[in-house]
């Protein structure tokens, strides 16, 4: 059935099955000390243009997140993050499960702004409880956020200052990095992006690999015993080199940004047929995910014929449901969809 | 110097110093084992109505909700509680140490209402994404709360009924509970509260004991090998007995609500001198912390003449300030407080 | 360079890389509720013998013994292992990062024994103190153990009956299950090792897969919420795909027991070489493991020519190394590895 | 009933009941601000010979135990203990509940030795897999054992230059520390073991006070945000008064060491009993704490006329028990012993 429930409804990209066979055979040491791991640090390094910088390879986003969070964290502190932040909203609490809170701020479609971030920290310091309180010790960004928009330059800039103003670690989810790094709606780099933070992630998972994230520490401060950190949380896989294959083969030949502009392109084409079939955005995103309300009676018979995602709930008798492209869709994906919803129009 | 700082700047009333004092050489078995803290649990059983109840005591409130939650709930979920309750707001992140979320709610007064509960449950378990979100496993109230003030039975009841619904626990947090059961404005009693909530506790520290906190489980349901849980949080004192005499003490003659009552008589004076000397309340509370809105130049003069505590920054020049009664508190201090603050009106 | 470093030295067999490939493009919903999945699990069901199980998957060893041991037990509870264990001793503090005791028991070849188990057990419940110790929830065995070696039928029964006696889970890590049950020294069948635990795993990593833990509850008890915790774990794949299909080729045609096969036929013929080649074992193991003890001197000679792994210092000239063999050795490995040491028995 | 079931059998110390009762109307502050606990850090700094130690109150022996490791390992880091030491068997896990390993070596009479520790450091740090194992971070020492042994400063000194050499906190746990520094067998000061180690506290609440434990950091090195740590794990008390002028009690006019050598004094009175009885020892305790060997059923018997403490099994028909002074023995509690245990012989 035609589907537009994720940017992970398709297996790898072919490039990427056909590395891990071609060196299938290889003998290689495992726990990602194997050469294709070393490769594909060496390479992220030079695409993030931090040549000192530590890069870690990881399986899944929620898993990055935690490990990530718990690793630079004290006990004593907790994250800033968008309420409807990943981690907030959407990690089961495997944040928490480490023992930090989550210290949720409000948002708008899918971002906290510098100025209420800046209230917030003003306020803490100078609270006289703050003994008792949760300390903050890091904000946390998704870049794109949930919501598929993207924070400019400019208010990456702002939030980056008040981090170190006030000595918080900045982290930067990037799940899907490369579908903001693509995005016509982009004013920032892919160096510009790591100058301002001290860890991100250029996620593979949504992005054409079968699974991992590159943890990125661009100015090298990997926090100390990470190996000991990867097995405690069970995130060490005994064949790392199929997380180095795949980041080795995404960081070749440009091919990370290709599966990333591909999507984005499409994720145009898309907008433009919810366009025309009069179908409202919930919010404007300018990657790969789009937001769009149905009507609920209209949201079922589509179900028949189209997968995606429900997303929340809009009012009584509307649902925000989430489209997005990725790897594998195709402009046949996109006709098809568009005849799709306008029969379904007519009805 | 003068103080209203809190309900916890003296000791412990005399007659519980007394009782430690007469109780003192008796040789007694440890770990909350001793007569003592079987009397104090039969008597408070009798006060709450509830002939099956266990009852516990632990030493404070903070030590208290982190055992129970933890307690209480399995590992995937979380706690409901407003935003500014004491677990969310003022505990350090206890809670989530012991890996649980606390999933915050918006507040009036320091009270989540069972509208927007019933709404943000009823959300939640029509998110076709839950599964990767905190399931809810309990409501926490305090009561009185933060603010001082009361939810009415009626807002008990409510909030009750849908905790039944959803197959959540209900637990009240009673750190203050006898300055809301003699509250003017309290409609319910300690056998009705106890009836409406699966687990509370009575709170000793703030109402006249040196520390001590008495956790009822009204229908008898305590966590198997609980007191292997109280080990674990490190909150097993050796010499149980210093819980069991103060407590037996408090429920002798009527002591608990006596502290109690006398409080909640001088609160209500106190109340008087503020609004006689136009001193604006931040909100309406009917027990004994009273929380004014304070010039923060006139804040610095009185400081150095009278003891309260900063509660919240109001705007650019004013503070939201608390000044609490206590079994100490004495007409004396009210008098004094007035003449301060009449003098400094002056000013 | 010549491995034996290991069992997962190699990637995928090929008929679970070509199955990834042929089923690459589908598009299938995410975190594990596609049909390969289904398949893989009614497959799994058939092989264990237990139509009722339940089935999860899981991507590596160290997060499935910390995530079921969490999910399983109650927080005052620890896990009995083996001091040589690998929650024990080499997954870097995974299960008491989830707040639970490893109790290590003594160990003969990497096993306990039920002797030991049940004097252990007898004395715990005759002990006076035990609300201040680690309550027993459950009993961790690997098979094959960490060194390679088998608990017997009737020992497993013995420890199995323990269990039920005093009311502890059995959890058997089958990291390498496959080479125990293709061992000539197995007594047992896969449905009688299943019919004896509460939850077991088929190891995928180290036989074949690239990675993946099949989780087996054989009478179907699945712990409620498994995703949140499986999510709260930071373990659900987004591209649950990735262990579908794997164990899915793994279950069919007998893949996973010719593998095995193939492992143990070659690790006799190691077995040989050492003999042959004078090398003591440091202990008897019929599994696809070997360990060896060799001098200081000729083990860094050795390791120039062949990579195989340290495992613990035996005396202060001699170490004990291990030799794997798995789904990519090849007859012409151990032939090579022959002639290694025949030289090098010369010098 | 006579009772030599404790240490902590009896309430406090009658002057520190005076001084509770003399301090009982000031107001003072929250939370270990007030002047009574300045005070008593003054003295233990005097006492313990370090003028810029950090000294800090909690209020029991696990409650410390597990805060203290937690506050002071990062997360990768695992506690070394002797098998017997309280952490390990006695605190229901208290310390893994926090996320840390407890690494426990051999003990003989309650005590590691410097040989085996210094053999169990160099074969970890020479192990090539270590970064899948817990990394040592703390040693962890209870002085007196809980078989009331002491370690000589000739131990000491040499486990302390083992930790310094490996990079490890040496933390002593000092819940009877007193009664160790007072033992006829004791060849250190209190300022040469304050020398010695990172961190240790002084046990108070068996040593006279109702609760209490000061624990001191003899360098100063207190972890930053303490207080943050102590509320996060519930440890803060309202009323640090509590903590503070007990303290400040048993610092003044050396009460702590006048309790200690009374208990000492009848516990060598009480050592003569048991000679005199031919009741066997089951070790040689030079503190308060006696470990003798009964038959069952004598203890049985015995247990009708006098309170001890069940410790373990010695063999099917004898049982370690623990008879202990404290400041509440009296001479006639060792006369009326006698006369019971006298009678007894003669069954």
């Amino acid at each position: 059935m035609l589907s537009f429930e994720s940017d992970y409804i398709a297996g790898a990209h072919p490039d990427i099955l056909r590395r891990l066979a071609e060196t299938n055979l290889e003998p290689l040491p495992g726990y990602g000390t194997d050469k294709y791991c070393e490769s594909a640090k060496e390479k992220i390094r030079a695409a993030v243009g931090c040549p000192e910088a530590d890069v870690e390879f990881l399986s899944g986003g929620t898993q990055t997140n935690a490990l990530i969070i718990a690793a630079l964290l004290p006990a004593w502190c907790g994250v800033i993050s968008a309420e409807t932040g990943h981690i907030n909203a959407h990690e089961a609490g495997a944040v928490e499960y480490t023992g930090h809170k989550v210290i949720s701020l409000p948002q708008q479609e899918g971002k906290i702004n510098s100025a209420d971030l800046s209230a917030w920290l003003s306020a803490f310091f100078a609270d006289e409880n703050r003994e008792h309180m949760v300390q903050p010790g890091m904000v946390y960004l998704s870049w794109p956020t949930e919501y598929g928009t993207l924070y400019s330059k400019a208010e990456l800039e702002s939030i980056s200052a008040l981090c170190k103003q006030y000595g918080l670690y900045l982290f930067i989810d990037g799940a899907r990095l490369g579908y903001g790094l693509t995005s016509p709606a982009a004013d920032i780099t892919l160096p510009e992006l790591a100058s301002l933070c001290d860890v991100f992630y250029i996620g593979g998972t949504k992005v054409g690999a079968l699974c991992g994230e590159a943890v990125v520490f661009p100015k090298g401060a990997r926090p100390p015993h990470f190996i000991n950190t990867v097995k405690q949380h069970g995130a060490l896989l005994a064949k790392g080199r199929l997380l180095g294959v795949q980041f080795d083969t995404l960081f070749t030949d440009d091919l990370y940004f290709r599966i990333s502009r591909h999507a984005i392109a499409l994720a145009e084409e898309l907008k433009k047929v919810f366009l025309d079939c009069g179908i409202p955005f919930a919010l404007s995103s300018s990657t790969n995910q789009q937001f769009v309300i149905l009507e609920n009676s209209r949201l079922e018979a589509l179900r028949e014929k189209v997968r995606f995602s429900f997303w929340e709930k809009h009012d009584d008798t509307h649902t925000v449901v989430r489209f997005a492209t990725g790897w594998s869709t195709t402009e046949e994906d996109i006709a098809a969809l568009r005849d799709i919803l306008l029969s379904s129009c007519k009805l």
